[in-house]
């Protein structure tokens, strides 16, 4: 049984401010949520149609009805389990390793794709501008598959914190140069830009190292890769010649 | 005005029965439908909100109001402009070259980006599986971005295709070679399998060369890459050696 104030919590979940006034997120899917339970994250309360995880205290579970699933998911095919999440505390950044920053992302599909590279390529660190989507909205925790609790993700000022660094910083522009004739290094901030515009003007002029993916085939009239498979071959090419 | 024959005929060609019983499929946004009617897909009429389009003929073209295009549009935030294209005729495909072979991938939006970094990186041919989801369903071509326009793409019984042909195939597998020590031709079949159960058993045990990309850092949990990135990389692989 769903009760009308938790149905009223939960749908409001798909939005940032109640969020944040929650401090809880939605979890849904067996895969997510599984390993969201094995990771630090901090389990608020678990709704399940057939009881998925026998080993989640009785206390935090609570067993609906499939029409009651319905109503509180926010899955066009709704998944036999939703979980709420405490949002955890911000952690600190440190300046080392490779890290990828991300200026303006809006697509929460997108994040959460990227995210997932990021875990697949051993990026432990993602930093995103205050403007890019939240972390925790439903879709882009839907779309980490459960990378999210492998990569630790900071909103910055990331005009700021690029100035600042002592990592050396490669943006990726169209007239950049070809990435695969550049020796590129171990450590360093690999900073992707907006769907639409790209790397923003400001952040742009504090960029040293313009880096793009040249273009094949005749026609060459395709207008850009998606800043997601974009960022799979960046990944790629930074950790190639390391394994 | 659009008349009640009109929408029904648009909102069915949602589905691929219609889609084939009309030999039409819809196109939407001004990026997608400004690529298509620049390429040799045939218009069948055109629907805007405002003209967008002046060149097209009055005789191919209905100017109609912005509540009637909710009605016919698929999208949840309407472009002002949507147009019925005839489906071509199918071709031929030439064994030779760079070529990408689908089997049975479901996602619309995973088919149209593959077709977009298909064009990016100059692969002029697409062999589906009959399973594969449908080039004409409206999500594809709009995820394609009008790349649709520069890839063939034709379905095919893959097992018998991949049988026949003299050009070395490349499966993707988890357990495959590492993709970035192999000396990687400029043509050849890259075959990418289903989201969930990779390439089909069937088709496996006809595939010689097996590569794959390697996973980074120390957790090495994340289960796979989306095929969408994973096709950036492989294609990024084929060709980065090219240029």
């Amino acid at each position: 049984m769903v009760s009308k104030n938790q149905i009223k919590l939960i749908t409001s979940l798909q939005y940032k401010k109640y969020r944040n006034d929650a401090q809880l997120f939605l979890a849904e899917g067996v895969k997510v949520i599984q390993e969201l339970l094995q990771s630090n994250f901090v389990l608020e309360h678990l709704f399940v149609v057939e009881d998925v995880f026998p080993k989640v205290a009785d206390a935090q579970k609570t067993v609906i009805r499939e029409q009651d699933m319905k109503r509180i998911t926010a899955l066009s095919s709704p998944s036999p389990c939703l979980a709420l999440f405490k949002i955890p505390a911000v952690t600190t950044i440190e300046d080392s390793g490779l890290i990828v920053a991300l200026d303006d992302i809006r697509d929460p599909g997108n994040l959460g794709t990227i995210i997932r590279l990021c875990d697949w390529f051993g990026v432990k660190q993602l930093l995103c501008s205050k403007e890019t989507v939240d972390l925790y909205n439903p879709k882009v925790i839907q779309a980490t598959m459960g990378s999210v609790t492998r990569v630790k993700v900071n909103y910055v000022d990331l005009n700021d914190y690029v100035s600042k660094t002592q990592l050396p910083v490669f943006g990726t522009f169209m007239d950049g140069k070809n990435v695969y004739n550049e020796k590129l290094p171990a450590e360093g901030i690999l900073v992707l830009g907006n769907e639409a515009n790209g790397i923003s003007a400001t952040l742009e002029k504090i960029i040293t190292n313009r880096i793009s993916i040249p273009r094949f085939g005749e026609m060459q009239q395709t207008e850009s890769l998606n800043v997601a498979t974009a960022t799979a071959i960046f990944l790629s090419e930074f950790r190639r010649n390391t394994l």
